[in-house]
């Protein structure tokens, strides 16, 4: 029996945004590896091996799945979103280049999926239509400085903005600091989308304008998404929606 | 019968690639509008009208689906990729904020599909592992002084890049302009990733250091992909896998 370690994205929540090729990964694996609440998005079966395991032990992971498929095993390696985003492709790799070299004999494949960003934007109408910057608020990984200068930059160079892991019970204060020097540097009402479990049934999505945004409007589950200088709201219709144009006039 | 507009990304190119929410919509649409290959990608049948259009009328061709939502026809608009990443989303809330107050009142939806930098990247490992920005390189709706000002910001801020329509037919000097740039900017060897056409029979990958890259390996197809300064390249086994690491040391 020959290995394999497959890392793939879930998607947001609904399975009707899981790709057929994740489902058919999922549905040949023996075991599948992930953070807890990601395992318990696939469905038992006879022959499948559920590990279930912690947040940030994500190194941890990648070497139990490099193993598990050294000894034979098909292993899916689950992430919520998409694996290449802030999630467990890169500590894969991580754990991959740090580990025996046999290992890079192994079948690796990361397979996309739907990142949260992308399901918000789209929840949201389309401000994500043109330059654009993903951001990581968690300093876990990263000195506060960088991305503090990361956000002046993207605002100088009037991208829009993702953030991923706004807000996180032990670290509070981030996201703060990150909103007022948003609300300082941008100096204008461009609309700010808190996303919320896209596509689950605690799916919340709420629109304000950047000097209205309070630290508060977001928590772990939260995407937010803050458009360029240009990006508009529409209103009328069921909600509000966010768009940012193709074009930026000279 | 009620009228909608579905606005759907069919993702870089497999069908294996497609969320099963889009080929519902699909499955459900009595007509089908967008750019003539995408079009192609939507298998004919008994009940559904395929309205393929040129490049390059993207506002035209939003107007004829609201109309035919209007009119009560279940109308998608395809995308390749996600419909909100430098494609149709953006055009056709432009044309609903410019056209009748009527057209607010019709059920909009946008669904995300995998944009090309995330099936790119999954296919090099995970070089948009941290913090990055995405830029389309065409200057048709954008002063190139602007995109070379964006350039230069996100290799200030250190974020790895994602380049959509790299280089036209039309204006090929634009994207030699913006290598030239990022080697001198960069003064590293980081890898660039052209990734053309991928999850399709064409699809070919070439990871190259940044002081190789030439302009002639990217045409309209190709996504690039430029890494961060602490972007790795993982040699041996089938080919270089190139992965952004999770962590940034202060």
């Amino acid at each position: 029996m020959t290995g394999w370690v497959k890392i793939v994205g879930l998607g947001p929540g609904a399975d009707e945004l899981v790709t057929p090729q994740v489902s058919d990964a999922l549905a040949a694996a023996s075991d599948v590896i992930g953070y807890t609440p990601y395992v318990a998005r696939v469905a038992p079966r006879a022959g499948l091996t559920l590990h279930p395991s912690d947040n940030r032990v994500e190194l941890d992971r990648a070497r139990h799945a490099l193993t598990l498929a050294a000894q034979g095993h098909r292993v899916a390696v689950v992430s919520s979103g998409d694996p290449g985003v802030f999630a467990m492709a890169s500590a894969l790799f991580e754990a991959l280049e740090q580990g025996p070299t046999h290992w890079r004999d192994l079948h690796i494949e990361v397979l996309p999926g739907i990142t949260a960003m992308l399901a918000a934007a789209a929840r949201a109408g389309a401000p994500l239509g043109h330059d654009f910057c993903a951001i990581n608020l968690s300093d876990n990984l990263k000195p506060w400085a960088l991305i503090e200068k990361r956000l002046r930059l993207a605002v100088e160079g009037d991208f829009a903005m993702a953030f991923y892991n706004p807000r996180s019970k032990s670290r509070p204060e981030g996201f703060a600091r990150a909103l007022d020097l948003l609300q300082q540097a941008c100096g204008d009402a461009r609309p700010v989308i808190f996303a919320r479990a896209v596509s689950t049934p605690e799916e919340d999505i709420r629109v304000v304008p950047l000097p209205d945004a309070q630290p508060e409007m977001a928590d772990m589950r939260t995407v937010v998404v803050v458009g360029a200088s240009n990006t508009r709201v529409i209103d009328g219709g069921q909600r509000p929606i966010v768009y940012t144009p193709r074009s930026v006039l000279s």
